[in-house]
This record gives C-alpha cells, structure tokens and sequence, in this order.
C-alpha cells in the first residue's frame, strides 16, 4: 500500500462527463488498497471566465480580491469531484486549499507556499476516505485567500506529497508525459522514460509547457517523485527523479522549442557599472520576463546589450525603453520580433564535450543562421528566425538520434 | 453617523453593470459617512447554474459537498463588488461567511446560525472600510463549510445586523417595500410604511415573498429594525420594526396570497392518540411542509383530517400517505389540486373584533366559497378555489380599505 497524490489539470475536469471519468480512475486507484490524495486545478476555462468577469467591473482588479474570485474555480472542481465519487458509495472529501492547511506568504495572485498542516487531509486518510483538495490557492498570516499565479496546481500537488510523505506525485495531463520534443513538430518524438529536476527544469524554462517550473524546483529539494502521465490511458508516463549517474549515458534528452520571442537590442550603452541593472529593473517592475541576456565586449567604452522577451511582451518593452534611452545613454533600441529559441537539454552535457558544437553544425548543415547563443551546463539555446524555428528542432533531435530508443538494457538500469 | 448593513439579493448583482450600480449605491452611503457592512447574495442564476452542474454529476449530491459547491456563488459577488468600489478608489475588503465569523450547526444545505464573531469585520469598519460578507454561508464546528438554505442572506445580513450592533439592516430589493398586497393583483395596493415583525411573520409564511421568515424572527428577538426597500430608488421602503401602540389603529396590514396549494383529506381516521403524530411524522421526514391542518370532530370514533400542502408537493405527499393508509386505519384519501389560500394579516385584529367576519362576507357577496378556514392571534386564512383567488385578494383588499392612505397625523405619530 502507498501513498499517492494525483493532480488532474483543468482540461481533466472541463465538464461533468469528464469529471466523472477522473472520478474512476481515482476510485480504481483507492480500491487497489492506495491511499488517495487528489488536487484538482479550476474546470476548463473557468478560470478564464473569472478574470473576464473581473475585466468588466475593472481594468484593473483589486489583487486581494482577484484571488478571492479566481479561488472559486478551484472550489467547484472538488465538490463536484468529491460528490461524483460519493456517488459510487466510496467516501471522498474535499478541501480547499486553506482546509487542506497550505499557509502562503502575504503577495497576492502570485503567493508562494510558506508551510503546508495537512491535518484534516491526514485524518480523513486515516479514516480511509479520498482526500480532494483544491490546488492554486492558500492561506495568508492575515488568514486572507490567496492564490498561487498561473499553474500554480502542479505547485500544490508536489508541495503536498511533501507535506503528506506521498511515494509519488502523479500529473495527470492529455499528453502521455514528457517527449524529446513536441511530437506535432517531430513525429518520432518519443516518450522519455526519466528525467532529472534539473532537466525538466531546463525543458520547463525552455518552453515545454507540461510542467510549471516551481513545482519541479519543490520536487527537486525533497526528492519527491513526479509521475508525469495521460489522464486517459494506464501506460507509464515520465518519471521525474533524482539524477542518477547512468542517466548521463543519454547525452540529450530533449530539444526544447519557444516560438515566439523578440530580440530586442540597444546599441552603443555606456558601459559603466548599474546599466544593466537600471534597464532590467525596469522591465521587471513592469512584469516583463527577459529571458537569454548578451552583452558583447565593449569597444570604446561602449557596449551593445541584446536580450530575448516573449513575443507578447515586445511592445510593453520597447515602451519602458524608449522612456529610459536618454538616461541610459543610448544610442538607438531596435527589436527583431518573430524570432524561435531551440534548446537541447540534458545532464550527459556535463561529461559529454561536443553538444554544442555538434548543435551548431546541425543547423549550419540546414543553413539556418544562428542570431543569439546562450547556455548553462546542462543546457544549450539557440534564437534563430521563426520561420527556421521547426525546421531547427527537427535537424537537432535528429543530429542527437532523439528518435531512437535506448536499448533495453538501459532502461532496466534506470529502473532498478 | 451610523453603522448600518445592507443587504443586496441575487437580481442586484446579476451582471457587471448591476454590481457597479450597488458599488455606487454602497459608496453614496459611505461617503455620507456612515459606517457601512454589505451582505450579498450570489450573482443571478448562479445558485440554480451550480445545482444543475451537480445534478449531471449524481441525482443525489452529497450534502456535505452540495455547501461546498454553492458557496462559491456568493464568493464571486463580494470579490467582484469589492473590485467595483476599489477602482474608485474607496477601501472594500470581501469576507466569506467563515471568514466574517459565521459559525453554523453541523447540518449542511440548510444550517441554523449558532453564533457571530465579526472579529475582522470590526476591525476592517475601525479603519474606515467598506465591508463586503458572503450571505448564505457559515462554518461549523468541523470547520466545514455549511450554507443556511434558500434565502439564507437575508438571515446572514439580520445576524450580522445584530452581532455588529448596526443601527438597522437595509434589504435592498427589486420592489420599494412590502405591499398591502400583490400589485400584480391589486393595482391599488399601497407600499406599507410600517409593519411589526410579527405582521411579517405572518406574510411571509402566507405566501408573500419578500423576506424569508427566519431573518424576520431574528429581527424580532434582538428588536432589529430591518428596512425593505428598492435598489433603484432612494425612496423609504418599509420599516419591520417591534409593534408600538399606534400600529393597532391599522386593523389589517396586508392580504397575502399563496396562489398554488394542494388539500389533502383522509376520510374516517380512527379518533385514538397518536395517529396525526404518526401521519405528519412521516411527511416531515420526507420534507414535505404541511401547512393549515384541520380535523373535523368525531363521529362515531372517527375523525376526517385535512390538510394543505404546496401544489408542487402533492404526489410526494400523496405517496407518503397511500403507503400509511393501512396502518392509520384510514378510509380513504383525497387529493384536491389547484387550491389558492388568502390571508388577511394585522395586529390590530387583536383589539378589533370582527376581522373574521369581515372577511367571510367579504368572501360571500362575491360568491367565493371557503374551503378551509385557520386562524391566528393576527391572521384569518381562507382556501378557496385557485380559480377564485386574485378575486378573493381583490375582495378583501377593498374590504378593508387598504387601498386609502393613512392620515398624515397618524405617520407622524408613527415615526416619532
């Protein structure tokens, strides 16, 4: 017997036909002797629709109050999924975040979980009952609501099979888990068995959208296995874990893919100390998330700063910089938008020397021109024009035979 | 300055063009300096969209979850009237039932309100805010969420009226006040200035809608003066205030009218002790709510008992009953559909005799026959045929001289 967290993702609890087929699973899973905590995120667009409603009464919502609303999302998952098992004769019961004992610090709409009491959640699973719980929001020290920003239900789940002592967390989604790279691009993707944190992190950094960042960050500093997999068959999925060393036999694991970026640069900055700091500042204020940062070598004390943004972001950037040109000292701001990132990623990098070359010379071999480069150990990322952007993943994950899978052998290594 | 609680129904704050024509209402009163609590209920059909989600789920939702569920809809009106009155600059902070200090019994779906400890509403009114509560909800002692039954706002803004100590509790609503009867009906009906709790009581159980009977009896015990009165106009509504002397010169209030009852009657009961227990037992738990009960006097050990239910309520009853008829010993039991009951209601009735009377010749000159006759301290109720009934409302209002305005000396003297 174990204990398991599942997670199911919006889209696994859309409407009622849905919530009932999560329901099965989640019985099937209870009856085969686990304990079962499941944390559900808001049905479908309902999330959506609450900050639709919240545009009309205000362009710009009371934060406080914005995650009062949105925490009902959340709410209806777990009731109804509470009463859809109920309903067979199983006990379920459910809990909102703040039941469930998550306590966040006191920022609004993106907290972040400073402790979890399971209490109720541990008493019912003694009592044998399905534990439902409400992911994306908490309680604060003023014992306000809050919610945890965007995917902030992967968050939950994780940080709560720490806080129950789970075996694993599971997170149920409508792909079969983590592919080498997006299967709608490149066929032959396949399904990677396991990955490291710090991989998933990379991939997750990258553009993968199948997990949200902070939750692998949470799984990473308590070793708590993540189970990605398909809400809709049994087949094993990805397997999120702690690197272990014959993982690095896979030099790649996967090639990541962001197709919409801009690259913004400013020419001819002075270069003296607290520019950079000045400009970046800005943009954080104004929420805008930059992403790969290159600064060339100064000549005649003067330097040329490029930088990514997602391609949403470009003109909220290019407003805050235009404001700021004069002060910084610029000379001109240009931005190139759609522009694709391509990264490959993986732990064999670190004693494997040559990715980056062989990466390079893949996409050369294509003739598509490389406009920034940027890496971190186990990562390598290229900006290329959009237009080359697939053509670049499909040269990479080939160049890396990402098609081919590992031999037997290695895989009942890696599952000892 | 004063401290006063306002209560806004479902239909006040169905859209995002209602919510902001409260904030303004809510923010006038503030700025009058005024201390101001709002209870609202959930947004329109939001109450009736999330059964209907429950109901595809299972034909028997778990009570427990049902609170779960439902409570949400209120969660979204004060987050979203709270961002209304934010954007322009007011304070407004939202509190749910459990949050303002709501705690319930442990029944679900229709919990009785134990006690309020407005802890945070208090201190949020010390710094001058606007409060916005969560009508319909509390916790219990498990600290579940509960919701306090169809119309539980109501009561949530008389208790938190009183726990508070405001001044008086406004329940804003579509009409201007309670009417000497339905307008529908009587085009000459007069809005009542004032009216004593009782009298309400009265009207509500016999089928005036205004306000749910649990709020009003709260307002009797703790003597608080609750103001009915409309969201579209400034006009005073009606006062439900403790009965003063001179509210005795008015004989008869109002005329209510329950236009769909059901008679049930069971021929040749045995006239031995414990039958009718036994009888309105088994409907009671079947939720069925009886209301006159008649029982004709023995004839030869045997009684004939009737008895009116709401019309919606007839099969169910009739079902209960068909499987007792046995063991009741009874002769036979009939149903007759399509009942209407009017009632006349009025303190004064206590000192002038003759209401009774009144009414039946009232009743006679326009060849209405009574079916069923009760009476109380302050109420005479006649059933007659649903197809006589408006005629019934409309005999009795003119009887009675409703439709003719108090002197003006006697409303002054009224409110000294």
């Amino acid at each position: 017997m174990s204990l398991v967290v599942m997670k199911f993702g919006g889209s696994s609890v859309a409407d009622a036909e849905k919530i009932k087929r999560v329901a099965s699973r989640v019985m099937e899973r209870r009856k085969k002797g686990d304990k079962v905590v499941v944390v559900v995120s808001a049905p479908g667009d309902m999330t959506d629709d609450l900050e639709a409603m919240a545009e009309k009464i205000t362009d710009n919502p009371h934060e406080r109050e914005m995650d009062m609303l949105l925490a009902t999302g959340e709410q209806v998952s777990i009731a109804l999924l509470s009463m859809a098992i109920n309903h067979h004769g199983m006990e379920a019961v459910s809990f909102t975040g703040p039941q469930a004992g998550f306590f966040a610090d006191l920022s609004h709409t993106r907290a972040r979980i400073k402790h979890i009491r399971p209490v109720k959640v541990m008493k019912a699973l003694a009592k044998g009952q399905i534990v439902i719980v409400a992911g994306f929001q908490a309680l604060n020290a003023k014992r306000d609501i809050v919610t945890l920003g965007r995917g902030g239900s992967d968050l939950s789940a994780v940080a709560l099979a720490v806080a129950v002592k789970a075996d694993v967390c599971e997170i149920y989604t409508d792909v079969k888990g983590v592919y080498t790279t997006d299967p709608r691009i490149v066929p032959e993707a396949r399904k990677i068995t396991q990955i490291s944190y710090d991989e998933m992190l990379e991939l997750a950094g990258a553009g993968a959208q199948v997990m949200q960042a902070r939750s692998i960050e949470v799984g990473k500093k308590y070793a708590m296995p993540i189970h990605v997999r398909s809400t809709f068959s049994h087949e094993t999925g990805t397997m999120i874990r702690t690197e272990v060393s014959n993982m690095e036999e896979v030099v790649v694991s996967g090639v990541a893919y962001d197709k919409n970026q801009a690259k913004i640069t400013i020419r001819n900055v002075p270069d003296r100390p607290g520019v950079a700091a000045k400009m970046f500042g800005a943009l954080a204020d104004k929420g805008v998330n930059v992403d790969m940062i290159i600064q060339s070598s100064p000549i005649q004390g003067h330097n040329d700063i490029s930088f990514t943004v997602p391609g949403a972001s470009s003109k909220k950037t290019m407003a805050v910089l235009e404001k700021q040109q004069k002060s910084l000292g610029a000379k001109g701001i240009v931005c190139t938008e759609h522009m694709a990132k391509v990264s490959v990623v993986g732990v064999g990098m670190r004693s494997h020397p040559g990715v980056a070359a062989k990466f390079f010379k893949a996409l050369a071999d294509g003739k598509i021109n490389i406009d920034m480069i940027s890496t971190s150990e186990i990562k390598v990322a290229c900006v290329v024009k959009q237009s080359d952007g697939e053509k670049a993943v499909r040269l990479a994950h080939k160049a890396f035979k990402l098609h081919v899978a590992k031999s037997k052998g290695q895989r009942a290594k890696r599952n000892p």
